[in-house]
């Protein structure tokens, strides 16, 4: 039987989503709960696959990540019963059966990522980790007019980091949507990304270019120019991974996935006095 | 010359506001740091005085505190400075000289606090330990008639912890608001509590009591039963530390704080997808 799980993680204290041998990553803790929760013996591990690596700080809103097994246990306790034995920072948000058919990766139709920027002349502190910073105000017109030339299929070479192993490096950048949240010169900034996929890096090169961008370092058509140039070397530095929040994939509704909780954000924490 | 500062900062990693032998208090962080700043011998101190002490896991969003210094500086480095030498969970976000009379705690004219809950089947994680928790659903409106019960000036034993300095336990409960965010079965609650002062615990015991009848364990009537009780025994217990924010105290605009700063929420991190 195959079943898909939705996780929920803050990055913070991770080395990213993917095994490593320290054993302090996301996917090594959640294999460990699985297993705990499926009573095998100690040592042994459940396999499984995820529809979007995150780095090292990059938190998940909804990662999916799908494994077999012939174990017979009803959704809700998989659920309950794997968070028992999660740290703190990661909880399963559903779990259902599909078909074999079924790939968490090669089945989603797309990726949804948002960079959260504070920008404010005071560093964050209440939500160090979890927000990018700039303490420049932001011009939003220039970079929503860069990003208008970065949306649609461009081979995005110049935004790849070296190590990136994907076999092409032209995506389909669908949407990038820039919004302000709050007035004045304190505020929030919700970068919105969606394609068919991110090559590695991806995001916080674009973030890095769209910055310099918002505080007038550039003109919006540098942009282009950097796309053109097919080189990492003309963009700018890539930016913290502190902001950035895998929102999760986009699958076809055959699937029968839990509509609701695929993109259900948890409020946030606090968002401000009335 | 005395300076006002306006303090943020996650508690999580805190045992609390006040100095400790251990150290590890956000007044001690906060006092080596300016004692730091203001170039002072190793191992010598800055005294700060504080407007409500925070327990520890409790959150501060705009935290005020003052103390006297001969050392000239503008208010702009004082902060700037200052946040150099203290962890990435705290910060300075505004320093204001003001006179030898004005006095952060015998000033303020009342205290605001929030405390944020998530209700949801499943645990907090990306926020873990900046929300408490209910798994169950939750009545808003047996808890609003519980709420106007409450509001008003009342002896507060019930909801008064064993430890408590306070002088007296009759306190003017001048708000209590909740707000249900978001719809369905996940959402979070907003308790906005308004008074002149706050007993310890006081918070986190009403809240005990109101999550009680949230959950339809108790009727709304049952809180004046509590009240008439003066007896801490008689209401629930403690609730957790994790979703408790001290907005900050009110000052009369006499003293001239930085008032777009006093109660500037700073935006969390996200607030879930548009």
């Amino acid at each position: 039987m195959r079943l898909a799980l939705g996780i929920r993680y803050n990055g913070q204290a991770y080395e990213g989503w993917q095994s490593q041998r320290s054993g302090r990553t996301v996917q090594d803790k959640l294999e460990a709960a699985l297993a705990k929760f499926a009573g095998l013996p100690a040592g042994s591990r459940v396999s499984t696959l995820c529809a979007g690596r995150t780095d090292a700080g990059v938190h998940g809103l909804m990662q999916v990540v799908h494994f077999d097994t012939d174990i017979e246990r009803d959704p809700f306790s998989w659920m309950r019963g794997t968070n028992r034995y999660l740290p703190d920072d990661i909880a399963v948000q559903w779990a259902h059966p599909v078909p074999d058919e079924f790939h968490c990766r090669a089945s989603a139709l797309a990726r949804r990522y948002v960079y959260v920027l504070s920008q404010s002349p005071v560093r964050p502190s209440l939500d160090a980790g979890r927000v990018g910073w700039s303490m420049y105000p932001l011009d939003g017109d220039a970079m929503r007019a860069a990003a208008a030339l970065l949306v649609g299929r461009h081979d995005f070479s110049s935004f790849r980091a070296s190590a990136c192993q994907a076999l092409s490096p032209v995506k389909d950048l669908r949407r990038l949507e820039i919004t302000r949240v709050g007035d004045g010169e304190r505020c929030r900034w919700h970068f919105e990304f969606e394609a068919d996929a991110f090559l590695h890096h991806m995001i916080r090169n674009l973030m890095g270019s769209l910055v310099r961008i918002g505080r007038g370092d550039e003109r919006p058509a540098w942009i282009t120019e950097v796309l053109e140039a097919r080189s990492r070397k003309v963009a700018a530095p890539t930016f913290s991974a502190d902001g950035l929040y895998f929102l999760g994939p986009l699958y076809d509704a055959k699937w029968g996935l839990p509509a609701e909780a695929t993109f259900q954000g948890e409020r946030a924490s606090y968002d401000g006095p009335p």
